[in-house]
């Protein structure tokens, strides 16, 4: 898992290299008309999903969603697709319910787009087009380089939606070399802080905007290696209800960047006021007052691109956390690389 | 709290009334072509809009999303939505952000729809059309009949977009029978289960399809009511790592469905295997073995109206889990009824 987290600038950087097949997706999209997007996927990819709902709603001007695979699969909605892109998002491209739904909805008259780390899978062969997330093979259980991969993807294909392919291809270049000098200044101090948090069972992960993305996946990344139960939300929604649930053995992570300040502000601050510590990561820590401890990340150029940053000392944390309670995070309990269940 | 759980049949039956209103709406939306439903809420009013997406999707054959409130209010997106029809569901219709949603999606082209228990709110006042709840006043901070009117106001909707709306009328009318036997009946069942719950800190709440809207709004009573960190999530999701946190101290609930009931058998059987103790609840209980206590509740029909019956063991129990940890169900520390966070 280390050494993949260690990997990320040189996988994105692989996945530059495959930019005009991102653009040729995105022209058909624009072309055919088909520009409700859907997003397709568990787990990390999942999560990149979220980020996918912000990037294309903010470049293009798209509606993407992340959509049901239950309604469509299980419970075989029949849903007119014939104005949609899918993007069915698998690392292995062998999860068997995401195959299932993208089948569907080539029937139903969908755009299937794969986006995987493995081009000659099951998913890859269904789908109309294929979007290599050329991040290497990945062996540890807990995504990290394919999760930062499937954001870039995700941010690129929206960026070339939006005719701002060059721009965004130039800021994810420019963010592979910032991985590369953060990521061993991050390591040591993402270590000193786990210590601390070495009985901690619990957690919430606050994010908000693009940066829901990066609280989904520093929760399942703790969830997977850790053992804690962390749990991701808005700032809005930890308003409305979790925040009662709040004590002093009940720490808080919340990610702040410039577009979300102000709620995520709130949200610490009602956190301190319940006896909650806090853990700030993202370009906007400094902003917050009364943090126990501040990870912080710069702001890429352009912004859209910052959660492949702030999800970095997430990642760190996570398997520095394992270590510190005395667990293995490339061996997490119950957990196999590709998860085959219905 | 537990006043307002009794009111629930009694409340579905005011819904019925305005039955005619729910057709006109449904009747716009077709006839408008304004097919793609973007259901925007928080809290409670959000586990029901899970409902929503397979409501739409299953009867009229429509793509419903919940969608980001944050990406159009405080991201500014530009959006198209002049295909759309956006359902607000809000219980006060003072939520502010779902008002600014409204309004810059009325701006965008969309029909409006304010769903909410106050017809004079500011939310119903920005709509096009106003569909009431006519739950009469909710006092209690921990949502419970204007969750079950939400939810069967989007299956009357659905209906009536299908063609259905008699069929889904009658069979409200006879969930709101069935009702009125079953609440006294679980009320001592739940409090006398509640009690061996009294020093759970966390858990997992899992549901799927139709149930995952049950899963989130028990998991949400289990937060505000009970301080404990209860998550909700799919069974699939529960699979994706999640199951790695689960030991004897962290107890899964499980809603369980026919539609569902292989996925949650799955997810049964892994936590039990990791030593979890199991809490079913739904209409195919039955089907499960080795679950540590049993709150069955029968199938509805159409079977799509079951979630109507299957929370109400969930908001019982969070009832009286509330006064087994010695706290106040009626008033949870740190919430107020209407929520006006940014």
């Amino acid at each position: 898992m280390l050494a993949e987290i260690h990997e990320q600038p040189a996988a994105l950087r692989r996945l530059l290299e495959r930019e005009r097949e991102f653009a040729e997706v995105a022209e058909h999209s624009v072309r055919s008309g088909k520009t409700l997007i859907r997003l397709v996927a568990h787990g990390s990819s999942d999560n990149a999903a979220s980020y996918g709902v912000y990037a294309f709603g903010l470049l293009p001007g798209w509606t993407a969603l992340r959509d049901s695979i239950s309604l469509t699969v299980y419970s075989r909605a029949k849903i007119d697709m014939s104005g949609s892109t899918v993007l069915a998002l698998s690392q292995s491209g062998r999860t068997r319910d995401v195959v299932a739904y993208l089948q569907r909805a080539r029937d139903s008259g969908a755009f299937t787009v794969a986006v995987t780390n493995d081009s000659a899978s099951e998913l890859a062969d269904a789908a109309e087009a294929v979007l290599p997330l050329s991040a290497g093979p990945e062996q540890a259980i807990a995504a990290t380089k394919t999760y930062s991969n499937t954001v870039a993807a995700l941010a690129l294909l929206a960026a070339n939606a939006a005719g701002r392919g060059a721009e965004f291809a130039h800021g994810l270049s420019a963010v592979a070399d910032r991985l590369e000098t953060m990521i061993p200044e991050l390591e040591s101090h993402a270590a000193e802080l786990a210590v601390s948090f070495a009985f901690v069972g619990r957690m919430f992960v606050i994010g908000r905007g693009t940066e829901l993305a990066t609280a989904r996946e520093i929760a399942l990344k703790l969830l997977e290696t850790c053992r804690v139960a962390a749990e991701p939300m808005t700032a809005t929604a930890f308003a409305h209800g979790p925040v009662a649930a709040l004590d002093a053995l009940f720490p808080v992570w919340a990610i702040a960047s410039h577009d979300n300040r102000d709620a995520v502000r709130e949200a610490v601050a009602r956190a301190r006021a319940a006896g909650a510590g806090v853990v700030a990561s993202g370009p906007a820590v400094e902003l917050l007052a009364d943090v126990s401890y501040r990870l912080p990340t710069p702001e890429a150029s352009p912004p859209l691109l910052s959660p492949l940053l702030s999800v970095v000392p997430g990642q760190l944390f996570a398997w520095a956390l394992a270590h510190a309670k005395g667990l293995d995070p490339d061996r997490p309990v119950g957990l196999s690389k590709v998860t085959l269940a219905q």
